[in-house]
């Protein structure tokens, strides 16, 4: 081990194996995250080790490979989709297997198809005797479903849907598992019966011959080409002409075609729309979240082992974690990672809570779980995505390299801004049922409980009359929640003005956009730190990591409020002096959690494997890994004709020059 | 041409060919450019057609021919490396060419070799018979150069240098064109005679036969492997074991070994750092305001095509670009393009009269150049970065894809804000040098004319009494030199005040190095935007330019005033309702520009092949570029052994089942 990174571990304020238990939600998850992963990077099969040299074709057929071994894995060791195994076991893939689509296949036919449909697909489905993907996206058409273009008529006299791609831009694009392997899908498209649209709907779609593999009449379908990140990812287009698939091929829970032709609704049609909900909360932990850890892990055990420059002249070179501006840049990072695991844990209980209802048929809680997924997956995919670039940045030359495993973190973890509804249109959802709420919460009207705070008309200023003050979870969770306030009711109210202005209502609403979607940040930003106080409180019998925690809280709200200064001078709810008070306090933070900040990433329990990085493995043996891995790249291993074709002639003719 | 981006160019306000001749500073030139960006195009030995498919090694292959090819092409064409061809051909390349740090090497010597050097070399060199690179960054070691650790003893028995790589952190890593082709490269060591060190020193060795291509003895080189970009260039390592070079190799312009041993230091040694500040100015308009420009392209121009959603029920789905938050994302990057392109001809005319001072053996202005190039690297190259990014993440799912021509602008520009200069490292030498100047100026001792405001003492407040007022260039201007003096002053204070309370002058500038690079920044911001402001005056004889420019001003101004509220209302220089007067014109001026947003981008006269984007084409035929390149991706063209080796066995299981 460098000694460099081991003395920083030496002097560390807490125990680490007690807080990765409190981040696991107990000592027996750990352990059993702990088998799951080892057996997982035991094996050679599920091994990344050659990853960053691979092609997009390399890649794809290591991710089928591990798809398939998972399986038979998972047999062995007893392990089932349903228990806690299911999250680790992806987690220690880091996502680098295929047919996740065809999990959503799964989850779509379960929660959209009636028991019969279930019965048919679902255990071939989950043996891999068929390979299923999830069509909703075309080529001209995401985010809005209902501008989808793809079509399903009924054909009474044969009692078949038939499935056409009407023009290009209603080619099926981007789904997962469909340009190499499916060979099934849920399809969307627009239902007509006798001429009547109905609106969209999801089709069962046979796309491959599970003889041969090759595509089925009236199918062309392939892959979309390279992207960002997920080489091992087949996205794919699909084109339909005249295909035909039996009346029982529409998934039938909610929503039924008679054999007559009568459309007959069960439930609500919102319901259509859970499977994202659930989709985008899951998301936030597993693609969000660990990728962050991941990206602070590396770069804060780099920044302890990287030296430059002199901090004192005649000293050595400083540990470049030493500067208060690489401190400034990496630990509000590190204590967004805490605050976002805490608040991915909160989201969740809400959606359990939630989807027990839904169970039990009651939908009141629908609107409020769409907002809160929906602003929370827009916030924290943004927030995180820019806090894994600054880790990357961070580490200067080195974080560049692939090898760092930063540059992937990255190109991934960008995609989660836009996968699952784009954000800015999240946002203007959430900023939709805000408003909402907030002229209910005015009117005196109930409100969901997580939206109370909106009643509350606190004007006033902020009370703090020296930095300290700023230390405390009710004065900057006030400032924070204050905020919010002033953002939503003055949005709210130049909308109001707009449309009594004689504006039409959507041009008023368009006019508005741009500050809506600041106050639904807002919105999530105080529910996070709120969160994150609140949960501090609650670490009253572990002493030692309740106060590294609230010291992580505190930086958490103060660099927000250091960094977004405008929204709460803008008032004079807090005063230029104040944010003068706000600064010492945040920027005193910084050194007292640099102390800590190797142990701090020690506990998120990140094995060098699943980093796979030459930048942040536990021994901090940076330069010897970055060597030994960069002897490995095929621009290494495999000759250049570049030599023979065009240098040599021209090299030969300085031979007796020189 | 699709006619959803046709129609937007019917309705310009202005002359798109008159502002294409403004940008590239008069008609003449615009000609020439064109002249050569065709020549280059018809040649398909240029084409980057195939380049988002190929891998590593391919790239490599291709940009050695294309280097090769272009010595041909340019003496077929008359073309100089000194004349203005130059630039636009390393533009129409997109700098997809290898032996770029070749010409680096080649400068280094013309800059600090002797006549004699400069006379064996320089021929070499430029017929590339031999290929020379560029080593100073070490494993260990980027923008501190003092740390450097190379070593090179003079050993006077033999006249000749011996250069080590006393440990592993001390090998060169990084250096273009030194992973595979370099034979020489101009490295850095730490200079050694009769056991004294003289600091960092640069040595012409060779490292490859010109024979065979073989290292030579006590060399060991290689590539550094995948990075995020730049797969063509061949980032090497280089480790030096008692390897041998005359006492002719080191360049000694201004400082020599004589054969007794005697160091004789010639002129400032600053002089060796001007390399790197030429290399900061011209990077700034190739690499980083040329990719913003055609991000801004291909987003603007898909978001024309583009429709998505409705903005009046009833009617069809709307342009994205219609609505205020995609407006909001790519308005303001297209004016910083705008403001960007016209502070770096003010850079470029500063750096011009400073060399013309330099060789008159005048160093006076170096401290100021190396501020200004330093700072404005740093904030030009993040601001832009960033820009960037808001473009590729604005189109979408289909801006991930890599045929969108977006990822690849990204992942490249992000590597500016870290070579030539680790930006924090930049900004920190801009901030030393404002606040020196703050200090004298305050003193009423003479400073650099561009830092004389800060001399200036002005409190009070902002005049403006409604929004029309912040259209006002004074008005906004003073705005932003208040707001850098106010960072550059109290930033000064807290130093003070520090020392004062007995912190050590070291650690009370690392206390401040947080504030003192916001400071900096806020430095270049107000520069950036004063030149706009005056670079639109200007263009009085040209009404239509003028009036769409000024606009483009006022939205780069309102823009930085907006998102960086803060700074403005911290002390109550701008009150929170004329913030609001800022936001009501800012989101005006939106509106505003966005009729002309396509002809705007089409000024930067950028053609289809430059761009080499399916989303970004002059015709629009987004889709159909998209579903047609797509088919070329080796993912289509290969077949992958996935499907025989693990899915068919599965899938043969259902055959009697489906």
């Amino acid at each position: 081990v460098n000694p460099d990174i081991a003395s920083e571990r030496q002097t560390a304020s807490f125990c680490v194996e007690t807080l990765t238990a409190v981040l696991d939600g107990g000592t027996e998850r750990t352990r059993r995250r702990r088998a799951v992963v080892e057996a997982i990077e035991c094996d050679p099969v599920f091994s990344r080790e050659n990853q960053y040299f691979q092609s997009q074709n390399e890649r794809y057929e290591a991710a089928v490979r591990k798809a398939v071994h998972l399986q038979k894995k998972m047999r062995e060791m007893g392990w089932t989709e349903d228990g806690p195994e299911y999250k680790y076991i992806y987690r220690a893939l880091a996502g680098d297997v295929a047919f996740l689509l065809h999990h959503i296949f799964v989850r779509s036919i379960s929660m959209l198809g009636s028991d019969k449909q279930i019965a048919k697909w679902i255990p071939l489905a989950t043996q891999y005797q068929l390979i299923g993907s999830y069509a909703q996206t075309e080529l001209g058409h995401g985010t809005y479903l209902q501008g989808l273009e793809t079509t399903a008529v009924f054909d009474i006299t044969t009692q078949e849907f038939i499935l056409n791609t009407p023009k290009i831009s209603a080619m099926k694009w981007w789904p997962g598992d469909m340009g190499r392997s499916a060979t099934h899908t849920v399809a969307f498209a627009q239902l007509y019966i006798h001429g009547q649209c109905y609106g969209v709907h999801p089709f069962i779609v046979q796309i491959r011959s599970l003889r041969d593999h090759s595509v089925c009449p009236g199918v062309t379908a392939g892959d979309i080409g390279p992207k960002m990140s997920f080489e091992h990812a087949d996205n794919g287009y699909l084109l339909l002409q005249n295909v035909r698939v039996p009346r029982e091929n529409m998934l039938s829970k909610f929503c039924e075609v008679q054999p007559d032709g009568t459309y007959v609704r069960r439930g609500s049609q919102q319901i259509n729309y859970f499977t994202m909900t659930a989709v985008r909360i899951s998301l936030i932990s597993d693609e969000v979240i660990i990728p962050l850890m991941k990206a602070c892990t590396i770069a804060i055990r780099y920044s302890v082992v990287r030296r430059q420059s002199k901090l004192k002249p005649g000293e050595e070179e400083a540990k470049i974690l030493d500067y208060q501006t690489q401190q400034e840049k990496l630990l509000p990072q590190l204590a967004a990672a805490y605050a976002f695991h805490f608040i991915s844990d909160y989201l969740q209980e809400l959606f359990d809570k939630g989807y027990r209802e839904i169970q039990r048929k009651n939908f009141d809680t629908l609107p409020e779980l769409h907002a809160f997924s929906s602003g929370f997956k827009a916030m924290v995919t943004q927030y995180c995505t820019s806090a894994v670039e600054i880790c990357l940045r961070a580490c200067g030359g080195h974080g560049y390299s692939l090898l760092s495993g930063l540059p992937s973190l990255y190109t991934k973890i960008l995609a989660s801004c836009i996968y699952e509804g784009e954000n800015t249109i999240l946002l203007l959802q959430t900023a939709r049922f805000l408003t909402k709420c907030f002229t209910a919460a005015r009117a005196g009207q109930p409100v969901p409980p997580s939206v109370t705070y909106l009643a509350a008309v606190k004007p006033g200023t902020c009370p703090a009359q020296n930095k300290l003050d700023f230390l405390n979870p009710d004065v900057y969770t006030e400032a924070y929640q204050h905020m919010a306030v002033r953002l939503i009711s003055s949005t709210a109210a130049k909308l109001q003005d707009l449309i009594q202005s004689g504006v039409q209502k959507h041009n008023a609403w368009n006019q508005c956009t741009v500050q809506l979607a600041q106050a639904a940040k807002a919105h999530c930003h105080y529910i996070t730190v709120k969160n994150f106080a609140e949960t501090v409180e609650k670490l009253e019998t572990k002493a030692g990591i309740q106060k590294i925690m609230k010291h992580l809280c505190d930086l958490f709200a103060l660099h927000g409020i250091f960094s977004n200064a405008g929204v709460f001078l803008h008032d004079g709810y807090i005063s230029g002096a104040q944010m003068d008070m706000v600064t010492a306090s945040y920027l005193d933070l910084l050194a007292i959690i640099r102390k800590d900040a190797v142990p701090l990433v020690d506990a998120f329990d990140l094995t060098d494997k699943s980093l796979n990085s030459a930048l942040g493995s536990y021994d901090g043996q940076v330069y010897q890994r970055l060597y030994e891995w960069a002897q490995k790249s095929p621009t290494n291993t495999q000759m250049s004709p570049a030599y023979e074709m065009y240098l040599k002639p021209l090299l030969h003719n300085s031979l007796s020059k020189l």
